[in-house]
This record gives C-alpha cells, sequence and structure tokens, in this order.
C-alpha cells in the first residue's frame, strides 16, 4: 500500500460517513417526527465531531505529504483533499466549535425576528457571526483578502474580485432589460385551484421527462425543495401550493437539475472528493438550465401545456403561447426566491455587494438595512416595505454563509456558456422539446459537464464544456432575446 | 472532569452514533431507492468501523478503572459500558471482521438456498458460519461455556442451564395443550378481501388506542415488520396483506410494543447505554404482552370488532365471539412467524435445543436437517414437507444469531408474569379494553418496568415489576385458562 492508497481508503471511509451525514439531513425534513428535533442535534454534532477529526487527522498531513499522483484524477483528488485538510486545520477548533454553536442558535433567532419584522432583535446575533465568520476568514486567508477566502468553501479558485467584474458588467444591461419590461402590461398567470395530489403526479411526469433516475432517488414533500445525496442515493424534494402549480413543477426540474449532475459522475469517483459536484456554482448552472433555459424555453412548455391540461383540465389560459408567457412573467416583487430569469440575479447583486463590504469592514451590521434599502430602491425604483421582504428574508447569513450568495448568479452565468454550446450542438433542440424529450440536451450536459464531478476546477470544466473562458455576455444575450420577443420589445 | 464524566461524554457521543446506524437501518428497509443498496453497505461499513474503534477505545478501558460511581444509576451505566468494552476488546479484530463479511454474505446464500429448497447449497456457509461463531465464543467465555457467552449479548444475566429449565418443564404442558386443542373443529377465520390502505387506516387508529406517542414515531410499511430507533425517535413499520388483515393489527400492535418500551423510558437515560430495552427477552416480552396478553384478550377484541366492521363492513363472522376465536385460531402449520400464542414457543425450543447442540459441538452440521425433522414430527405429529417449511424458515442461524432463539420464549414467559401482576393491580382491566382504552395495562408497564430502560438486569427488572422471580408458571397457566375456556376442552 503507497501512501496515496492508504490516504484514498481513509477518504473513501470519511466520504461514506459524510453521505450519511446528507441522509440524516434529508430525513430531518421530510420524515422525522417533530419531537425528534433536539435528539437529532446531538446525533449531527455527533456525527460532526467525527468529520471534523477525520477531516483533520495528522495522518492525512503525513499521506498527503507522502503521495505521490499516479495521473490527473490522483492530481485532482489530492487537490481536494488537501483543500479540505487545510481549511480543517487552519481554523482552531474553538473558534469551529462557537461558529457551529452560534450558527444553529441564530438561525432560529433571526427566524423568530422575521416573521416579527424585528431587525433590532436579529443585529446582536448577526453581529456576533460576522465577527466570528471574519475571524475565521482570517484564519484560512493567512492574511490575504478575508472574502476570497470564504468564496472559495463555495466556488474554489473564484474570488469577490472576480466575481464583482462579472456583475458590474451584467447589473446594467438588466436593469435597463428590466425597466424596458416592466413598461409592458403583465400577461396573466394559471387561474383555479390545483390538487396538490395531482401535482406531485405531474411533477413526477416532469421528473421522468428530465431523465431523473427513480432507481437511484426519490421524490418527497418538504417546506424548501432540495436536492440530498451523491452517488447511487440523491434524492430531491419539491412543494405544492394548490394556488401555484408552476412553483412545483420548476421546483422539481430545478432539484432534477441538481440530483442528475450527482448522479451523472462517473462511478469510478464514487465515495472520493471528486465524486460530488464541483462547486456551487457549477451545482446551480445545472439545476437553473434544466429549470430555465430548458424548462421554460418556449418548445419545452407547449409540451409541458399539454401535460398541464390533461391533469388538470382547464388552465384560464388561451394556448401554448399564453401558457409559455405565464411561466415567465416578470413582475415586480421583493423575494429573491420568487423572482424571474431577468430580475433574479439583481437580487444577488445587492446581497453581494452587500455582504463582501460586511466582511471587509467597510459596512457595520449596524448599517445593513438601510444599506438594502438604498440599494433595492436604486436597482428596482420602489422601496422595500418591511423587513420580511428586505434584509431578513434569506436564512443564509444567519448561518453564517457570506461568499455563498453569488455562486448562484455564476451558476445563471455559467448556464448562460453552456447553453449556448449546447444549441450550437444540438440544432434539432427544440423540435425534441416540443415532444418532451430532453435526451439530447440532458444527455449533452452529462456527456461534457456532469460527469466529471470533481475532476476539474469550475472554470475548467465550464470552459472544457462551452469551449470558451466563462462570461456574462452568452446569459445576456439568450435573456435579452428571449424577453424581447416574449415581450415584443 | 472525573473519570466517569469524561467516559459519559464519551459514550454519548458513541450512543448518538448507534443511533444514526439504526436509522440508516429504517431507511434501508423503507425509503432507500433499490439502486442505493451497494453504496449503503458501504456507508454501513464505515460506520461500523467507527463504532467499533470507539467501543475498543483505550481510553474506555481506563476510564473504567478510574471511575468511581457516585450512585446505583452509575454503576448501571459502568457495568453496561464495561460490558460493551469487554466484548469489543476480547474478540480479536480480524476475527470480527471475517464474521461480519461471512454473515453479510451469508445471508443471500441462505435466501436463495431457501427460494431453491436446497439445503446442500446452505450447509458449507453455515458450517463456517459456526465455526466463527463457536470461535468468537471462546474468546468472549475465556474457557466457560460457549453458549452461555453467546446468549449473554442479547440476555445478560442468562444461560443456556437456566433457559433449559425452564422450557423442559413448559414443553410437556404445552404438547399436551396443543394436542387437546386440535382435536377440536379449527374455528373459521375472516373472509373477503381487505383493502391495504384501510388496514394502515385500522392500524393508526390501534396505534393509538395503545398510546404509542406519533409525536416521536412514525408507521411505515416493511416486508417484515420492525421498531427501530431508542430515545424521542422510535419508528415502527408493518405490513399488508389484503387477505388477512390480523396479520397487519397484530404485527402493528406488537411493534408498538416493542417501541412504547423505548419510547417510556426516563429521558434522564437517553443517548446512555442505559436509555435502551435492557434484553432482548425484556423487549419480547412488551411486544407480546401488547400484542397477546392484551391484544388478543375477549375484552379488547370485542372493541377491535367494531373497529374492523367500522373499516370494512361485513366480516364474514357472526359476532364478536367469533373475531375473538378467528384471532386465536390454532391449527397446524410450520412456520414459526404465523404460529399462534399455544405452538409458538414449541417452535422456539426446537431451535434452542438444536443451536445449543451445533455450539457445544454435539451436533455437526451436516446432522442439522435430520435433527430438525425428527424433532418437529415429535412436538408436532407430522413430517416436515420441504426445507423451506424446516431448518431453511428463519433468517437467524445465517447471520449468526445463535442465541437469540430462545429470548423470543423468554419474552413470553416474562410477559406470563407481569400479566399476573398487572391483573391483579388493574382489576377493571377488561371492562376498559372492552373501551379500546389500555391506557391502565400501558400506564402500568410503564410505571413498572419500561421507565427503567437499562438500570436493572432483566431477571430483576421483571422481578420488581411482577413481585416474584421469573417463572414459566403464569404464561403456562394463562394459556391453559385462555383455550380451556375458548375451546371448550
Amino acid at each position: 500500500m503507497t501512501a496515496y492508497d492508504d490516504l484514498m481508503a481513509f477518504t473513501r471511509e470519511t466520504e461514506a460517513l459524510k453521505m450519511i451525514s446528507m441522509r440524516l439531513g434529508w430525513d430531518q425534513e421530510t420524515m422525522m417526527p417533530r419531537g425528534a428535533a433536539q435528539q437529532r442535534g446531538e446525533e449531527m454534532a455527533a456525527m460532526e465531531s467525527v468529520l471534523h477529526a477525520r477531516r483533520s487527522d495528522p495522518r492525512v498531513g503525513d499521506w498527503l505529504a507522502a503521495a505521490d499522483p499516479a495521473d490527473p484524477v490522483a492530481e485532482a483528488q489530492l487537490r481536494e483533499i488537501r483543500r479540505g485538510f487545510e481549511r480543517a486545520t487552519k481554523v482552531p477548533a474553538t473558534l469551529a466549535r462557537d461558529l457551529a454553536r452560534l450558527t444553529s442558535v441564530a438561525q432560529g433567532i433571526w427566524a423568530e425576528a422575521r416573521s416579527n419584522e424585528d431587525v433590532a432583535a436579529f443585529l446582536p446575533t448577526l453581529a456576533e457571526v460576522v465577527k466570528l465568520r471574519r475571524e475565521e476568514a482570517a484564519a484560512l486567508s493567512s492574511g490575504g483578502n478575508a472574502y476570497d477566502a470564504l468564496v472559495q468553501d463555495y466556488e474554489p479558485g473564484s474570488s469577490g474580485g472576480e466575481i464583482a467584474v462579472i456583475f458590474d458588467a451584467m447589473r446594467p444591461r438588466l436593469v435597463a432589460l428590466r425597466a424596458a419590461i416592466l413598461d409592458k402590461p403583465v400577461p396573466p398567470g394559471l387561474s383555479g385551484t390545483f390538487d396538490p395530489a395531482v401535482q406531485m403526479q405531474v411533477s413526477n411526469r416532469l421528473a421522468r421527462a428530465f431523465d431523473y433516475d427513480f432507481t437511484r432517488g426519490r421524490i418527497d414533500k418538504a417546506v424548501h425543495p432540495f436536492s440530498s445525496g451523491s452517488g447511487s442515493d440523491v434524492r430531491i424534494t419539491t412543494r405544492t401550493n394548490p394556488d401555484d402549480p408552476f412553483n412545483c413543477f420548476y421546483s422539481t426540474i430545478h432539484e432534477v437539475g441538481h440530483a442528475s449532475y450527482e448522479l451523472a459522475i462517473d462511478p469510478a469517483y464514487a465515495m472520493t472528493p471528486l465524486g460530488q459536484g464541483v462547486s456551487m456554482g457549477v451545482h446551480e448552472s445545472q439545476s437553473r438550465i434544466y429549470e430555465n433555459q430548458i424548462g421554460r424555453s418556449r418548445a419545452f412548455t407547449s409540451w409541458m401545456y399539454a401535460q398541464a391540461r390533461d391533469a388538470f383540465g382547464d388552465l384560464g389560459l388561451d394556448d401554448a403561447q399564453a401558457f409559455y408567457m405565464a411561466a415567465n412573467r416578470v413582475q415586480n416583487g421583493y423575494i429573491r426566491t420568487e423572482a424571474d430569469e431577468v430580475q433574479y440575479n439583481l437580487h444577488i447583486m445587492l446581497r453581494f455587494d452587500l455582504e463582501r463590504a460586511l466582511v471587509s469592514g467597510d459596512l457595520a451590521v449596524a448599517d445593513l438595512e438601510a444599506a438594502w434599502n438604498d440599494r433595492f430602491a436604486a436597482d428596482f425604483g420602489y422601496a422595500v416595505d418591511k423587513p420580511s421582504h428586505g434584509m431578513l428574508q434569506d436564512v443564509h447569513w444567519s448561518v453564517g454563509l457570506f461568499g455563498y450568495f453569488p455562486t448562484y448568479a455564476l451558476g445563471n452565468v455559467y448556464a448562460g456558456c453552456l447553453h449556448q454550446a449546447m444549441r450550437k450542438a444540438l440544432p434539432d433542440l427544440d423540435s425534441q422539446l416540443e415532444q418532451g424529450d430532453t435526451s439530447g440536451a440532458t444527455g449533452w450536459l452529462k456527456d461534457n459537464l456532469q460527469q466529471h464531478g470533481g475532476l476539474y476546477l469550475p472554470r475548467e470544466v465550464i470552459e472544457k464544456a462551452s469551449g470558451a473562458a466563462p462570461s456574462e455576455e452568452p446569459l445576456l444575450s439568450y435573456l435579452e432575446a428571449k424577453f424581447t420577443a416574449l415581450y415584443d420589445l
């Protein structure tokens, strides 16, 4: 046994334990009896303590020092294992424990503050979260840029500066596109009440249309839809709202995108660091391209319209074109998670600029609400009416997820690049999608991107798949073309 | 922090990990996509390796040596932790690994042999399992009785000799009772087809009638019903057969008995070795008393009859007395798991005598089938017609569970003791049960037995609850009285 073999055997066991941890998270959101919450907390803490001990095990350092990679796959394995080991050893154990304890409490305080519209009740806790995450970032960056160190957790190889360049190029064109669209009348949505059980049946049909592998997954309901797991057990959740079946359908398609990425990774990488999606941004590119570029296309929605009428009868819409417009309505709104393709990225840019300033120290937590509301008014043209529509709307900051928000918009940018290349490679795509056949598109994504898992860094794998360095241009051109036609701008 | 405190902190974390392992087992039987089986095997192996390392951690030995128990609870904690530590350290790691590997394969070989009625295909594997378990027993018993060492895993403080005395006293009276009953005509059973969804609704009503706490549990379907978990997350499963709703109903009540024991344990013991049922025998006493002495009583079945008619309409039976007789039919049959209260223990005694002889070396694996068939003919009066009705019917031996079978009959014996004391304490029990109110019975069991968890050894806790040393006499008197009246003997 070489040092590399020993390291990989140890790592496989760690990865298996991580799978278990993810499965517990799934169980908690779907199956767990509500009286079990406190015990589950102890179980998760025990698991986390085992995982932390393994990640920072001194033997991993020794094996990393002695390991001699035989090929590019081994090199990539070592790169990922080293990243995890350095992260685990750079952060003092006391700080890691304090952060875990604080963020688990902070989430409840945030939830209560949000339901009471009480920013003041949340600020002391948020200040403490920012303080500890800044300490962690300082330990991780060893004197370098603190925010960049946090971004690396979610998007290896990326940086705040690089993201800022992309976002700065996007913002004026999105603001202009949004303004042009909102000058036009809002097209009608669906009307009626839609049986949740039937929504779930349609969800299952949609998941099958997107080639979700039910022998290695399942669909359940949860309050917030998610995808969970890697390898050969990747489960998704969706939700139903009797007034809004689009929420259910597009949540399902979005999560199928995440899950399909995991399920398509080369089985040779299973139970290793390469056996998972390489970053949050690349993951989001898959969920978004499934949901938007494919799922909200004119071609696919015409098939979906037939399915929906089949399931529900009258939808209160004239024809497939009206259904397409209903699935792509652009309206004023405060909430990121409910935003359309055009406005979504503006929500992200707002959060990105604010959290960067919080981490650098340029913005005090006490001034966050005013900064949020000013920026919102500037980009969206109207005032935030209450904190739950403003800075209290998202859970992320309460649990310390600084550096995470930009990966949502990066995902959209990557999806734009992939979509452009995919359309070039598949001239007949629309005629397939009109039949509800996504196999051309999903097959192209599997072959060109998904199968590689963590082998290549995010920018590398997007460049390999799309044939060009990642850029915001394809996304912006796609959005401008789509919505110019749709709204007759 | 004293040595005892350190030991308990470490132990709580180990227990939390054990909970996780149990939850994975539940998931595997209820929710897991079928394509995930191989990956799940790796996950379970990784978890088992973590647990084994913790159980045999040298620090546990040091803490045990230094710990000074302050009270009887601490003494009991140390007793249980010591038992686990000694078990984990006495068995050589290579032997433990070989056994785990062999039994995981052996189960599949047994299942195939059973479906092919091919004893010869199973014998070499069984011989290997017996050989390794004998080696393990030798390591555990340090020169003492090998079978006793195995029994201790499931029934601490018990022994093969002690069980043999009880069983020898039971066997002639059960054989005689069985013969007298079978001289009478078999009463009619239910006729009709029973919608599985409605069976599940009745199951839920029965679970509520037996005070199952749905805020800390749930009911799903599985091929083989089981209860899983401890503390505040104890889930059960049941099954449905359209021809036989009794199977579903009594599986549910049986598993509610197991689950309620776990859920009633003093919360102060949660996540410690005392926070679980003390032995397999005591556990089975709870499932059996719920299922049989309460669930199959004349009083409770009269309430259940009304529920069943409510749910299904006509059952093809005249009245509540006919329903009571149908729920207590005694018929010829080969299969242990389908046996009635009278014959069940005879099935166990057969297995007990044979497995004791296998472990002692008095019986060769090659002679097992003949020994089984001879003994079956002697006790039941007719010949085994095929191996799946004989020595291939149960999974236990393939996975090395020697010493486990007798705990099923011990559970019945304990249930007899508890039932006698409970009836004395609750003179109005039958009028409560006729209303579907089991709270008197389940409350008595919680107060007198269930709450103690692992605090007292099995014989101790039965004696505390019933007021007398465990004996087979109450069970035999109960069975003789019940079936003499029922069959008009």
